[in-house]
């Protein structure tokens, strides 16, 4: 099996200020492509430091992948590493000049003479052209080897290596050792309880089997290189947990609850508390969210919860504003305000602050209404302010996702 | 200076499935220590591989740590590979096995057997206890060198770190090295305009100085263990770019805008469309929100924009819901409605279908209202629906930020 190593070429990186995401998604994007990632190195800007990984990588791998230290400041030294690792001259192009003073001009601005140092590319080196950036991609071959750099930023990075390094790729590779993948999503289940569902099943030999507790779920995945051998692990493994099944695959919460609702022609409305407009932020992530959701309400302070949402200032007052009545009216008030068919609401304590003995750090109020149907619950979460709103949100649509798929409308 | 470097062992980061906030949380604390990470690899769970990373890093570094691969199952290898690379027996560890079992009693389970491997330690190694699971970290030093391994879990391995090994650092180097940054925020002006600005500025020869562009924004950093010649620089920095500068160091959009308004006592309240709940979910996301912000709506379908922000059907019918007309009507109607002091609004097409040649894909119009004043804005953004909606909504935060530090109240 060919194999791929990603340099990573940035202090950045390596003063703990920012993730290496960069990786994450190269590493998938090659591990599809039967490319995986076999060795991945961090290192300084420095020519010593990217001479030495590139001479590295460069022996040993089939792909080799540089990000970082494209751009037109002085610290951004890679491509002048790279043509002289490979022992090129780096030549003036004009084509790319022409790119990067397009990029100015649909700015507005004049292209600034620092940016000349862009259209610099190594000799045969193909510059690859960047549509959201200045800085083009680079790529190289000799023989069965390729070699990439991009520039730093994950927007530029991934535009160009999805539109133009990845069909060069699979031109030259093919994919025939593709790694499949085959994952199941679950909701409402431990991990160990899913296990002991589990007890008696055994993965084929040639399946890898892993399980992925997310936060607040569980997924299962299958993958190696022989599809037929997952398919039968999966036949076997999912009839045994059905029940607690709510996708597949690249299957989010918010792309199934769009597609039940787009199937049912239902439009949906949210009231917002605790969870600050996040639940929808995530149903409008999606493309196409028109088509099932219409708007809402993010009522942090209680005058808006009675003025907006119809709250009964006696409902505030004899439960508070965490508590499923509260969350009842919320619910109601925000269908009623929008006209939607079904609606979410969520009221509850994200924290750190706010906390009391009856009512914890974590609790949150839901309520739900679809058609006619009216219900509310309370969980409580665990964790910091960000995981316990992010917990909430994805509990509220998998509960409303898990309702939709157990009716026939 | 000292320097150290880290290996990482595992699968998962070079699948992309798992983001390597490990590296993140040592580079930081290391760079604090004075100890910072000069070089990362990531290798897989293959003797020869991590053979290979530890023999290049000790030999080079001051301090090497290894993340990964101590856990009990067969794929877990890094032990004994460490052992073998530092020529040392693996032996029984009576303390460190009565550690593992406390960590099951606790649990109310049985240990497995399985585990009694976590009990051996390589000889003239000290084992560091896990109190957050059953894998011991391990501590070994010749001379002036340290190495230490941790399990991957993060919250083990960080607790650990804190815990154990950073007072082994701090005691054996001192922290006279530690690595000072500080940073400036810029908004409202390119990368290469910027550097344009600062073409004579040079920094001191003991500082490092990076260009960070961040999504919409650049950062700059100065960094180094001199911190008389880091305030030097910054001092002939900043009132050369001062008008474009938002914030320092940890600052964020949020942060900031958080910190004015709760000076200022003022309220905010926002009306969304295409950002979708993405702003109010922003600015929810710090606690004591409820200080300063007091919510809003997100008016996705346009018969909430008329009956909930009062927007005028002909503002609609005449100029469209993407317009700066639109815009200025939904932000004087979320202020009203909440009676807020000051008011955000977006409406803008994130795409990626929608767009026309006159409103095209990423064009988003911004409405804003400081107690008497105001205005509106257009801006087209670059990138897919997820950044044209991250960036929509940094420069809706930023461009109210920028507004009320130019203003005394």
């Amino acid at each position: 099996m060919k194999k791929s190593a990603v340099i990573t070429i940035g202090n950045e990186i390596l003063l703990g200020k920012t993730l290496n995401s960069n990786l994450a998604f190269l590493a998938q994007e090659l591990a599809n492509l039967g490319l995986p990632v076999d060795y991945a190195v961090t290192v300084k800007d420095e020519a010593a430091a990217i001479h030495q990984a590139l001479k590295h990588c460069w022996n040993k791998y089939d792909v080799v992948i540089t990000t970082g230290g494209l751009g037109p400041t002085t610290d951004d030294i890679t491509k002048q590493e790279i043509a002289s690792f490979f022992g090129k001259k780096l030549t003036f192009n004009a084509e790319v000049w022409e790119q990067v003073q397009q990029i100015f001009a649909t700015r507005n601005m004049p292209t600034p003479e620092i940016n000349r140092s862009q259209a610099m590319v190594p000799e045969d080196f193909i510059a690859l052209k960047n549509e959201r950036g200045t800085a083009p991609g680079l790529f190289y071959e000799e023989g069965e080897k390729s070699f990439f750099a991009f520039a730093g930023v994950p927007m530029e990075m991934k535009h160009i290596f999805l539109t133009q390094a990845k069909p060069i790729l699979e031109k030259k590779y093919g994919t025939q050792d593709k790694v499949i993948q085959k994952t199941i999503h679950t909701f409402g289940i431990s991990e160990s309880a899913l296990a002991e569902l589990l007890t008696d099943f055994q993965p084929p030999e040639k399946v890898s089997f892993a399980w992925l507790p997310q936060t607040g779920r569980v997924d299962l995945r299958f993958y190696g290189t022989d599809s037929q051998a997952i398919e039968q692990a999966f036949n076997e493994c999912y009839p045994q947990i059905k029940q607690y099944v709510w996708g597949f695959d690249e299957d989010t919460p918010v792309s199934v609850l769009h597609h039940i609702l787009r199937e049912k022609k239902l439009y949906l409305s949210v009231a917002e508390s605790c969870t600050g407009g996040l639940i929808q932020k995530m149903v409008t992530d999606l493309a196409g969210s028109s088509d099932v959701f219409l708007g809402g309400v993010v009522s942090y302070a209680n005058e808006l919860k009675i003025k907006v949402l119809k709250v009964k200032p006696e409902t505030l007052k004899n439960f508070g504003a965490v508590s499923e009545e509260c969350a009842g009216e919320m619910v109601q008030g925000v269908k009623e305000l929008t006209g939607s068919d079904l609606a979410i609401s969520t009221t509850g304590i994200a924290g750190p602050e706010g906390g009391t003995s009856e009512k914890p750090v974590g609790m949150v109020c839901f309520g739900f209404s679809v058609l006619n149907d009216i219900w509310s619950k309370t969980h409580i979460f665990n964790g910091d302010r960000e995981l316990i709103r992010l917990q909430a949100a994805e509990f509220a649509l998998l509960n409303l996702i898990r309702y939709l798929q157990g009716h026939k409308f």
